[in-house]
């Protein structure tokens, strides 16, 4: 792998994930039964998306801030054992909606690809 | 639907057409027979992608031009019959490279999105 394609790969990889974090970070929390914190959400996405990739907690902040003043997400700050108090992260009514919308959109965006890398769309 | 989701589906929409434009831009062309102009690549896109946010060709050019500068495609102006001369774009060696790099990322991160919507992921 030269230095080039390398470069071209990981320059993909961030394009793919500004929109997928959003939609797997409001799916993790819609799945979890209890409010999770940024730290914790961002070792779960770090496990799978994008291991040339890897999400980092600098890039988790701003969606979470950024979808909580859209009203996906409410927080709640409690006190922690072992250090700083810490953010916690439900996903609200509205967030559950969009969540619904983003899935239908992703279906479609996936399956348009996967005909097209398959040759049979477009 | 209300403005508010309406817009939160348009937000993302984009935010995923960012890194699939490019994807399917790359594909199309590999197995196109023939080179492109940019107006046959953005009616066939608009077709598949993202229905609620065609792609422009506004959005396509800037794609393509920065391609070309990537090496990733090669273009020639030929004239036209009916109109202004034509930019016609073709993928070149370091292009499907690319495309079978992005075609492995992509597999990647479907997988992950998909596998956390079913709330097996994460």
């Amino acid at each position: 792998m030269d230095a080039e394609r390398d470069s071209m790969i990981r320059k993909f990889q961030k394009e793919l994930n500004a929109g997928t974090v959003s939609l797997v970070l409001l799916a993790m929390l819609e799945r979890s039964p209890e409010p999770m914190y940024g730290y914790e959400i961002a070792k779960g996405m770090s496990v799978g998306l994008g291991g040339e990739a890897p999400v980092k907690q600098g890039t988790l902040y701003p969606v979470l801030r950024s979808m909580e003043g859209n009203g996906l997400l409410t927080s709640r700050v409690e006190p922690s054992v072992s250090g700083p108090p810490r953010k916690y992260y439900s996903i609200t009514d509205h967030g559950r909606a969009v969540l619904s919308d983003w899935t239908a959109a992703w279906a479609r965006t996936r399956e348009f690809v996967d005909a097209t890398l398959e040759g049979d769309g477009g």
